[in-house]
This record gives structure tokens, sequence and C-alpha cells, in this order.
């Protein structure tokens, strides 16, 4: 019957589009078979693997206590409830894209101004990712991906779009900034390959980087996609949780600049953001797409059918995100608790010998292990992961997942669960300084199977 | 620049698979453009093209008011928003899916229980249409519809899938009941047409119809399905609005049957439901995926990352959905309500000599204006739609939007507005009885574009 029931299915059901055979998965599952708890299991894999903000949700409790009106479900605000649970227009309620427009305004210093009938809303920054992707691209045309990217791209932009990504291949020699010669190199092979390139995406500031891209970056990104024609995706989801200075700049600031307005054709310009990072919502599920580009509006508003915001939810982030005070403070305050714990936590490291690329955004570290690496391959790289996982039981991600060019960099969550007792920078570099390694790495029975993304990169 | 905004995009984006120039979409923008205000508009169109069921909203407020734990939103719940906020498994909150589980066990009589390890969830019936379609059928590859259906099928299904409907054509002469000598010739004419078919779309209770199928209807489609080896997607997102005797039957209680059982390959059948309709809720876009088929469940589980439902709204549905007493309640009283107000509505156009067809489910009316159309044909629909639209200012559906194979047929939204004043039946018979079709039919100044919907059926 199994046989049967696969059979009948379509080529994007039966494949492994998905991309959940990757180790950044893999390791996910790794802590959802034993996940770690303080007395129930204490031999547990600790998930560093999920980048969850949770640092500041005191402060959104404080004021849904004091603001009952702002949710259908009290008794202050239940006469709303027939009104919001019926509205079901793809615009999405008025004051909802008034609240992300000013969102998306204040992370950015408020140097830019951001329509709200720009704003159109999708089912997260997944959804919005595909919906672009639906929107800029037909089956087998590709994107350009700088490197190290978030794996789930994979999954977005390609698993039931048949869209392609093609790596942009950034380097440790300079901390792995975007260079110009990365991306004509790429354009360059895909030419080769026949493949025609629709668009670059970009993820500012960075995941897994935890770095920001300076101006004279972005101003080279918009002349070279103006120059060759192609869509840029600026994916900003992290912008709130740059920490220090430098600040964020976003696109939407650099194609306002006066030596790049008119050379920059705007329906080429497109963003991508979500309340699940800067705010710590995930949950909600709210994501949203800002095209310059009108006609890119009107399509995706039309898909986003497929993935709207629930109203509920769109009514309470309507009346939190107008509480100008309670934005501003929230944002000041979430910046400085991050940016305490990134301190931490990085000298905590240094103190066991690990050094991490220098960042300022993000909820994670970009660890180079390099050194903990016999020879430096990919296998090394997976042999590592296995021991930290199955070992150390911590679900940090391998670079390889990121298409990481150089093996033996991992991604690990920083400032999110850092408060909780069992993942400490204490705790973590005690798990590491202890590790046996040697004994591991002999071992024939490796309890996971090596990742075909793994193969094919090495 | 406009020309260049959209010469870039996907074919996708550049075509019209979205549907929304189809006169059921059409009439939502005339209402849009000029909607009816008692005060403000009082000359303004009348909404009667969208099947909203707000009749019994005031119990879910009393119980929303009485159970402010249910709210991550209150005082009484806020405790848990940073659990529920943070949130962000595909699996769904387990209450949820046992919620759920549990209410479709319950709308159909409690003879067939649910399990809710297959539940999945989708953004509104909308993505668990698209999802399924994903994972059934390649692009090119179709499902057959029974005529007439609901218009968002070929959006939901087709658009970004390339999936095609074909459609069964059933017809007045039987009351539009399915039989298996339609079914047999719509596969007869794919197979001439080349055209691969790889399932069966029903939907009952029906809408437009508002009729259910009756467990004869049933079987055979159990057995033709089988026989032929292709799919079976049920709609059954109207299961509660059914209001009077003969009840409905499901089709997880066909396949459950002594004589069917032993012949149905359970991995073709598949469940989409909503709580849009039966509990209400269209805004907070809960979509149900329920199939047989663990593929199916666990490949449409990771397609349900596009279109998850709020976690904020899961909490709530499950709080509620818990609830025996109240959802027992709710399922009864609501049943009544629909019931009465159909017998006023039934009763007020036969009045003005407006006949329906019989029917004991669904938030419409299926009319039968053919008596006032001058030649049977869908040009002479569409100009008494006009006429319906511009003079009597109420948007109703004309058949050709729901694939209706005679013209003369409009759906008409019966319950969910009839208790707001200016839509009650009287308004609406005092419209039809006063208006003058000829006046109108004449004039070569039609203001709304043929649809090419329209042209292609004729």
């Amino acid at each position: 019957m199994e046989q049967a029931g696969e059979s009948l299915l379509s080529k994007i059901a039966r494949g492994d589009g998905h991309g959940e055979n990757s180790p950044y998965f893999e390791g996910w599952k790794a802590y959802e078979h034993d996940p770690f708890h303080p007395v129930k299991n204490p031999n547990g894999v600790i998930q560093m693997g999920l980048a969850e903000n949770q640092l500041s949700c005191d402060l959104v409790q404080q004021w849904i206590t004091s603001n009952p009106e702002a949710s259908i479900c009290t008794a202050e605000g239940v006469h709303e409830f027939k009104d919001i649970a019926n509205f079901q227009d793809y615009h999405g309620l008025p004051l909802f894209r008034q609240g992300v427009a000013k969102l998306m305004g204040r992370t950015r210093g408020n140097r830019v101004r951001f329509d709200p009938d720009r704003i159109v809303m999708s089912g997260g920054a997944t959804g919005a990712h595909e919906v672009t992707a639906f929107c800029l691209a037909d089956p087998g045309e590709a994107f350009l991906v700088p490197t190290p990217y978030y794996p789930g791209f994979d999954r977005d932009l390609r698993w039931r779009t048949g869209v392609q990504l093609l790596p942009v291949i950034c380097e440790s020699t300079n901390n792995f900034k975007l260079t110009k010669k990365a991306l004509e190199s790429a354009l360059e092979k895909a030419k080769q390959d026949n493949i025609t390139v629709k668009g670059l995406l970009i993820t500012n500031p960075s995941n897994p980087l935890g770095t920001i891209m300076d101006r004279e970056t972005l101003k080279m990104v918009v002349k070279f996609i103006n120059h060759h024609h192609i869509h840029l995706v600026s994916d900003e989801i992290y912008a709130a949780t740059v920490f220090t200075h430098p600040g964020f700049t976003s696109i939407a600031e650099i194609i306002e600049e006066e030596d790049t307005k008119m050379e920059c054709d705007r329906n080429l310009i497109h963003i991508v953001y979500s309340l699940s990072k800067d705010m710590g919502f995930p949950g909600f599920r709210v994501g949203i797409i800002y095209s310059y580009n009108d006609n890119v509006v009107n399509c995706a508003r039309k898909m986003s059918s497929f993935g709207l915001v629930s109203t509920q939810t769109q009514h309470l982030i309507a009346a939190m995100l107008s509480d100008d005070e309670f934005v501003e403070h929230f944002l000041a305050e979430s910046a400085r608790r991050l940016a305490k714990r990134y301190g931490i936590f990085c000298r905590g490291l240094a103190k066991v010998g690990i050094k991490c690329l220098q960042s300022n955004a993000g909820l994670f570290l970009w660890m180079d292990l390099r050194p903990l690496l016999k020879k430096q391959t990919f296998e090394e790289e997976m042999a590592l992961w296995r021991v930290i996982i199955h070992k150390v039981k911590i679900n940090v991600s391998p670079g390889s997942s990121f298409h990481c060019c150089e093996p033996g960099w991992f991604r690990n969550k920083d400032v999110a669960v850092a408060s909780k007792k069992p993942c400490s920078p204490r705790n973590l570099m005690l798990s590491f300084s202890s590790m046996r390694i040697d004994d591991f790495l002999m071992s024939p029975h490796s309890p996971i199977p090596q990742s075909p993304l793994v193969k094919a990169t090495t």
C-alpha cells in the first residue's frame, strides 16, 4: 500500500526538494528525538540551531496586559470580534499595513518612508520568498545567492516554483564580503551553463554571518543588477537585530540616494520582511513583501490568498505597532539586550580558544572551528558536527548546510536561549573544552547518514 | 516604466490564471467601488456574492467573554504568550489538531473518528486545495470537477501548479446530481485530448448548489475513482451548514462502510476542511487537509510551511473546540438559525415568482432566473447580471462563473446578511419585481466588459 500511496503522487511530492535532508534540518530532528530537559533528560540534545528571539518578550507581555482593547478576545475588545473574524480581504486591515510600514521605517532609522499600499502580507518570510520567486521567475530560471546563505532558501524559493539558486562565492579572507568579481563570475558561469538569471537575492543583515552590508557594497549591488537588468530581492528580516555601530542600511535608503536614484530602475527592487526575528513572533506568521514594482505588488497580493495573516493577529499587531512609544522602547531595549548577550557569549568562546566572525546583528555566531578539523574537508566538518551533536549534545549547524565554500565554520545560536541555564556560554565552553573528538571520529558507526547536500558540495 | 516592470516577470505573473476576470470576482469589485451604506450610499451595490456565516457569531463572543484564559492576550492568558508566539512547528499545537479532529467528527454526527495526526493545516481552504494539487498532480495533469463549481477552484488548484480542471457536466433535469455517465464521459474526453487525469474533486455540500451528496452517489464515486485508480478530493467545508434532513454524509463514513471498505484504496482519499464557513471565521485562515495517504500527510505538512495558521489563532481555536458543551450548542443553534433564514428567504422569492433549487445546506440559494432570459444563452445571462448589479444594485453571481452548463442560474447569498436591513428578502423581492430589464438590455453601453470566461463557455 505504501508504494501505491507514493506512485500516484506528483514529482514534487516524490522528490526531496523540500531540503529536509540537509544537516541543518537533520540537527533539528536529532534535537526533537532527544530533547534536553534539566530534570527529565539532562543528557539530551540542546537546541542551538534555531534562530529565535525571546529576549524581549517580557516587554510585549507587559504591553498586552496594559492594552486589553487591542485584542478581540478580551471583554474590552470582543465587540470587534465579528468584524475581524469575518474580514478576509487580501489587502489586509489598513491599520495593520500602516503599522508594519511604520515599523519598517523605524527599524531603518526613519531615514526612509514605506508606503502602506505596497505592503503585501504572506505566510512568514517563507511564504514571502516563495511568492516573490513565483512572481519573478519561470521554472528553470535562476537567482544568484551569495554564500553562506540560509538553508531554508533551497526550499522556499525552489521547491514548488522550479526556480534554481546559484551560489555566489564569498570567502573568509575578506570576512565573506560580497564582491563584484564574485557576482560577475557567478553570472558568467550561469551563462556558460545556459541558465537564465532573473535576479540576485541578498540577506542583509546576513543569516548565518550576523554581519551587515556596507553602503559601498549595496551601491555596487544596485549598479550590478541594473547593468544586467535583473531583479534584486533584499531579505531584511533581521533589520532590528543590529545591536552596535555601524547601524543597518536598507536597500530602500540606497535607491533614494542622489547618485543611485537616477540610474536605478525601481521596478527591479523588492524587500522581504517579517516580524519573526525583529519582534520575536515566528508563530504569528507575519511575512511581508515590499515591492517598488506595481505589477509585483498586484500579483503578489493575489498570491497572498494562499498564506494570509490571521485577522486576529493583524488586529493585535496593528494596535501594537501604532503605539510609537512602545515600539521605540522595545527596539532600543531589544538591541541593548542583544548586544550584552553577544558580548558575554563571544568572550566565553574566546576563553576556550574559539574565534567567531566579528558581527553586529542577528541571533547567532559564525564560529570558526577550522582548528578542530584534522583536514580541511567537508567530510571532516560533518564528522565534527556528529561529535558536537552526539557527544557534546548541542545542535549547531555546519557551514556546509549554508553552502559555505570553506569547511570548518558553524552557526551557533547565541542570544536567544543563552538566558536559559543549560545553554549558558559557560556550559557550552565546558562541553567544548572537555570533548574528545578523536574517540568519536574513529568510530565506524556514525549514527547519522551522510547528507546528500554535503556529498554534492565536496 | 510600467512595461519594463512587467516584461521581466514570470509567465504566471504576466498571465491571468488568477481568475479575477471572472464575473464572480468582477461583482465583488463592483461592490467594492460602490458599496451600499444605509445613510452614506443608499444607492450602492449590496454584497450578495460572498458566502459569509455571521449568523451565530454572538455565541462565540459570549464564549470568549466567559473564557478569558483561552487567549494569550488577556491578563488570564498572557503568561502563555511567549511560548505560543515562539511556537513554529509545522505539526501545529497538539491541542489545536485534537480540537479540529473532534470538530470534524462531531459535524459528521460522531459516526466516524478523525486522527489528529492526519490533520495538516494550511492557509484556509484556498491553501489546502493548492497544497493538495501540488502533492497529487504534475503541471498539465488534470482533476475532474462536477459543474457548477466554486469559481475560486480555477485559481486555487490551477494558477501556480499548472494543473488543469476538466468539467463534469451536471444538469438541472436531475437537480444537478452527479452521475456515473457524466464522470465516464468526462474521463473519455480527457483521454481523447491526451490529458492525464489524476483525480476527482467533489464539493459536498455543494457550493453553489447548497445540496448534499447522497450515499449512493458517494459510493458510486468511490467505486469510480478506485476503478480508474485516481485520487478523490472531497471538499467538505460546508459540512456543518446542513440545516435539515437528510443529514450530511462525509466521504470518511463511506469508506468505513462494509461494502466499500474492502474495495477502496485509502491512499486515494483526501478531505479538505476549513473553519471559515462552519464556524464563521474566514479571517482566521484555518484550512485543513485530512489525507488517508501517509505520503500526502508528510508532504503536505512540509508544504504547510508556506501557509501555517497563526499560533495565536491555533491557541484560541484549541481552547474553543475542546469545550464540548459549547461546540454542541453552537452547531445545533447555528443549524436552527440557518434553517429559519433559508425558509424566510425561499418563501420571499417564491412570492415574486422566483424559484430556487431545493437545498438543505450552504449559505446561498441557487436561483432559477431562466424565465427572465429572452433567449437561453450565456450572453443573455450576462446581460441580466449587468442589470442586477447596476440597476438592482445587488451583487449576485452568474452561473457561468461557476461553469454551469445551462444559462439562467444565479447564486444568491441567503442567510449571511439577510439579518441586515438593506438585504432583507423583502427588499430583494421589491428590487426584482420592480426592475425593468428591457430598458437596460437594449443599451449599447454595457458598463462591464464581457468576461473571457463567458466567452469561452458560450
